[in-house]
C-alpha cells in the first residue's frame, strides 16, 4: 500500500536508479542561502541548514508531489514576492549553476514540479495577487501564484467566468496551468489556453525579463513568443504574471446524464449535440462503468438512473436564456431517444443537481486515486479509436494475470477510463495496490506506443514532467525535438531550469 | 493618380532608397534554373531568362502586391505541386545562397508577399487540394495553396464552416492567412488561428519537414513550436498543410444595423451585446461616417437607416435556433432603445438583407482604396481610446494642411476607420491621391508612436511584413525582439526566408 507518511515515500532518484545528479550543477552552500537570504524577506527562504524540524516539514511538502509518487531532496525553498526577487533569484542561479525547479500549485500528475536530486524549488506561492480587471474586455491579469478557484470567484463577482476549470482548481494555481497548458472541463466550448492567454510575463533563467503582458486580444507583431512559455513546465523560465481573457459568466447553466451501452453510440450522441446543441453546449465529458463502480465504493456517490451501463455521459450547456435552453436541450433528447443511442437520460432540476452530476464526474480521479497507488495517463487520440486504450489495456494486463477482477488478491484492482470526449481526450487511471515495477514496465511505453500508432499524442493535458520526458519520441518527430531543444539551449545555455524531466538532453 | 497600367508601378528598391540589395546573397544564373526545371514540372517554373512576353507579364503579377504599392524585380517564379519539391526548392535556394520570398494569394497589405529585390518567388498556388475532413471532429486538413472562400464552400456542403471569414477570401489562400495570424470577421466568436490551427507542415530552409499535421485538439507534448509560424511571414519556413478546426455551420443567421452618436454609446452597445447576446453573438463591426461616404460615393449603396450618425454597427448572431435568436436580439434592441445608446436600429428581415449588410461593411476598404492610393492600418488597441487614433489623425492631417474636408485640391481625400470592435481592432484607412513620401512622414512613425503610447499594437491582423518591419520595436521590447532574431537565427541561419522586412538584422 502507498503511505500517507511523507518521510516514508521512495526518493524519486532511488526508484528511478537511471537518473544520476549531473555534477555540473554546484551543490547549495551557505554561502548562497545567504545571498538570498539578503535579497529576500527572510521568512520566504525555507533551508534544511537551519535544522529547524519545522522547516524540515515544511520542506517535505514541496518536496512530494500530489499523488506521492515522486519525492525530491530539495534543502531549500525560494518564495520571491515579486518579479524583481524572481529575475535576481534565477539570475544568481544561473552565475552560480544552481538548478532550479519552478512550483506552483504543486497539484500536477507528471512529477514536472518536484525536485528529483537537489534543486532550488522556486515557488510562486507569494505572488498571488490580482493585478486589474477590465469589465470592458473581459481581461483578467494576475500574479502567476494565483489559486485557480480564487480567480473563479473574482471573476463570477464581477459577471464573468474563468475559461478553465479542473478539479484541482482550489490548489492549482494560473502559472501552473499555463505551464502545463492544462485543459480542463470546458475547454470544448472556451478552448485553448493558447487562445486565452493574451500575454504573459515571464523571467528568464539569465533574469531577464520578457515582458509581454499584453491585454489585446490581436497581435500580429512577430513571433508569439508567449506560447513557447504555454506548455513548457518551466524549463525555459519562470512565468509570473499572466493576462487571461475571460468570457461572460452565463445566464443558465443546464446539464443531463445520459448512459449509454457502446462507444458507436456514445459517438453518436456526441455528434447530435455537437449539431442540435452547437453554441450552448459548454461540456461533453464521460466516464465509464469501471470509473463509475469507484466512485460508488469509495464516494458513496449514486447517479439519477435505474441501470448498470457501459458509459455515462455529463452533457453541459452554458446561455443566456434559461428557458431556449431547456427547449434546446429537450428537443436533443427525444432525438437521441429516437435513434436509441442512450438508453437512459436525466435533466438536472436544478443548480444543485447540475453541481451533484459535476461531483460524480469530477469525484472519478479522486476515487481512483484511493486504491493505493494509480498510474494515471492523459492521452489526446482521434475519437474514433479513443476508448479501444482502454479495452485493449484491461487485455493486456488480464493476460499477464496481473489484473484479476473479482479476485481481492489481484495486483491492479481497475482499470477506468473518462475524460472530455469532445476534445478527444481521455484519462485511464489503472489502480493498483502499489507502484511496482512490474506493473509500469507491462503499462508503459506499450501505452505510448499504442497510442503512436493509433495517431494520438501522450499528453492531451498533464504535460510530460519526469514520468513522460523520455518518451516524447513517441508524439513528435526527431526534425520536432531538435528544434525544442534548439529552443531550451538558446533560452536556458546552462540547463538549470527543471532538468532531468522534459527534454533531459540538449545536444 | 496611381496607376493601373502594373508596368508604371515604381519598384519598391526605388521608392524605399534605404534598403539595399544584400550583396551575401548569389545572383540567379542558368543554371540555378536549370536545376530547378529538372525537378518541378516545366510550366511551373517561370522565368524571365525565356524572354517571353506572356512569362514576363506573368512575373509582373507575381512581383506586384494586391494595392498595387510594392513592386519587386525577382526573375523567377516557382510553383511546387508538393511538400518534396517544395524542400527539394528551399534546400537548394540555402545552399546557393538565394533569396526566397514565400507566397500563397499575394492579397497581404504589409508588402510582405512580394520581393524587394531578385528574390526568388516559391509559391504555392499549385498546391491547393483538400486532403481529408472529418465530420465528427470537423478537423479539415488541406494543402496551404487552397483558396479560402474554396474551403468555406467545402466546409459548408458538410454541414461546417471555416472560423475564418474576411474580404479577401476569393483571393487569399490558407497558407498566407497562416502566415499572417489573420483574424477577420468572426474572430470575436471563433478565435483566433493559435487556436483553430491544431496541426501544420511547414518546410524549413535547409528543406527538413516539420510533419506536426495533428488533428487533435490537444497536446501538451512539449513546446508548441508550429506556433512559431503562425504570424512568421515567411520568414522561418514555408507552410505545405494545414488541420484546421471547423465549427459546425450555424442553423440561423441574423444581424442588425445600428447607428450610434459617440464613441461612448458604442462601447455600451458592445458591453449590453457582450450581456444579453453571449452565447450567439458571432461579429461586432463598425465603421464611421467617414467610411460611409466613401461607400456611397464609390459603391452606391445605401444602409436602410434614415439619418446620418457619427458611428454604424453591424451586429450578427450565428445560432442554432430562429426563434430563440429572434427573441433574443428583440430585447438587446429593447435594451439599446432604453438606454438610448444607439440612436436608429434595424434587424435584417431576410438572408439577403443580412448579406447585403455585410456588403456595406466589406465594401469600406474597396471604396476607401478607389481614390488613387490608401494608406492602411490594422491597430490593435485597447477599446476605451481605439477610436481616438482616426480623429487625432485627422487633426494632424488639417493641421498639416494636407487634408482639407471639401477641397478637391486635397492631397489626403478621407480618413476612414473600421473593424472589428470586439476585438479592438480598428482599420484606419488614409485615402489619398497618390503615394507621397510627404503624407507617408506626416502619418508615420506618429501612428505606431501613437499606438504604443495607448498600450496597442501596430498590427492587429495584416503583419508586419516590409511596410511595418523596421517597426516592430513600437510593439515588442528588445528582450523580445533578440529572442525573435536567435529564433531567426536557429531556423534560418543564411537568412534566405523574406529578407528586407520583418526582421531584417540579425544579431
Amino acid at each position: 500500500m502507498a503511505t500517507n507518511n511523507l518521510e516514508e515515500i521512495e526518493f524519486t532518484a532511488e526508484h528511478y536508479n537511471y537518473l544520476k545528479r549531473d555534477e555540473r550543477y554546484n551543490r547549495l552552500t551557505e554561502e548562497h542561502v545567504e545571498y538570498f537570504k539578503s535579497i529576500l524577506p527572510k521568512e520566504n527562504v525555507l533551508c534544511s541548514f537551519d535544522n529547524s524540524e519545522e522547516t524540515k516539514k515544511e520542506l517535505l511538502k514541496f518536496n512530494i508531489d500530489w499523488m506521492k509518487k515522486y519525492r525530491g531532496q530539495s534543502q531549500l525553498v525560494l518564495l520571491p514576492t515579486s518579479t524583481e526577487e524572481v529575475s535576481k533569484c534565477l539570475k544568481y542561479c544561473n552565475d552560480n549553476k544552481l538548478a532550479v525547479v519552478p512550483q506552483s500549485g504543486n497539484s500536477g500528475l507528471v512529477g514536472g514540479s518536484v525536485p528529483v536530486f537537489d534543486e532550488i524549488i522556486i515557488s510562486t506561492k507569494a505572488m498571488n495577487k490580482i493585478l486589474d480587471f477590465d469589465d470592458m474586455s473581459g481581461v483578467l491579469i494576475c500574479n502567476a501564484g494565483c489559486v485557480l478557484s480564487d480567480l473563479e470567484a473574482y471573476a463570477e463577482e464581477r459577471g464573468f467566468m474563468v475559461p478553465l476549470d479542473m478539479g484541482s482548481k482550489k490548489y492549482c494555481c494560473i502559472g501552473g496551468n499555463v505551464s502545463s497548458n492544462a485543459g480542463g472541463l470546458r475547454y470544448l466550448r472556451y478552448g485553448s489556453l493558447h487562445s486565452n492567454v493574451l500575454g504573459l510575463e515571464v523571467v528568464l533563467p539569465n533574469g531577464q525579463v520578457i515582458d509581454n503582458l499584453s491585454r489585446l486580444r490581436k497581435d500580429s507583431t512577430g513571433y508569439d513568443i508567449k506560447q513557447l512559455f504555454i506548455g513548457a513546465e518551466g524549463t525555459l523560465g519562470i512565468v509570473t504574471n499572466v493576462a487571461i481573457s475571460t468570457p461572460r459568466k452565463p445566464k443558465a447553466i443546464n446539464a443531463v446524464l445520459l448512459s449509454s451501452n457502446s462507444w458507436e453510440n456514445v459517438q453518436v450522441i456526441y455528434k447530435k449535440a455537437k449539431e442540435e446543441l452547437q453554441e450552448i453546449i459548454s461540456a461533453f465529458e464521460f466516464f465509464d462503468e469501471f470509473a463509475y463502480s469507484m466512485v460508488k465504493k469509495h464516494m458513496k456517490l449514486e447517479a439519477p438512473l435505474k441501470q448498470q451501463n457501459e458509459f455515462y455521459i455529463l452533457i453541459e450547456t452554458h446561455g443566456s436564456n434559461k428557458e431556449h435552453d431547456d427547449a434546446k436541450l429537450n428537443a436533443f433528447l427525444e432525438t437521441i431517444k429516437e435513434c436509441k443511442a442512450a438508453q437512459e437520460g436525466y435533466v438536472s432540476k436544478s443548480n444543485e443537481q447540475t453541481r451533484s452530476f459535476w461531483v460524480m464526474r469530477e469525484s472519478v480521479p479522486v476515487a481512483c486515486s484511493l486504491n493505493g497507488a494509480v498510474f494515471k495517463y492523459d492521452l489526446s487520440i482521434p475519437m474514433a479509436s479513443l476508448y479501444s486504450v482502454a479495452v485493449d489495456m484491461r487485455k493486456r494486463l488480464m493476460d499477464a494475470n496481473v489484473y484479476r477482477p473479482g479476485d481481492d488478491t489481484s495486483e491492479v484492482i481497475n482499470v477506468a477510463a473518462y475524460g472530455h470526449i469532445g476534445d478527444g481526450n481521455i484519462h485511464l487511471n489503472i489502480s493498483c495496490k502499489s507502484y511496482s515495477k512490474e506493473i509500469t514496465d507491462l503499462i508503459e511505453p506499450y501505452i505510448y506506443q499504442w497510442t503512436q500508432e493509433h495517431h494520438g499524442v501522450i499528453s492531451g493535458e498533464h504535460g510530460l514532467g519526469l514520468m513522460k520526458g523520455t518518451y516524447l519520441g513517441y508524439s513528435k518527430s526527431g526534425v520536432m525535438i531538435n528544434i525544442m531543444q534548439n529552443i531550451k539551449k538558446m533560452l536556458d545555455p546552462n540547463n538549470i531550469m527543471n532538468p532531468y524531466k522534459y527534454l533531459p538532453k540538449s545536444q
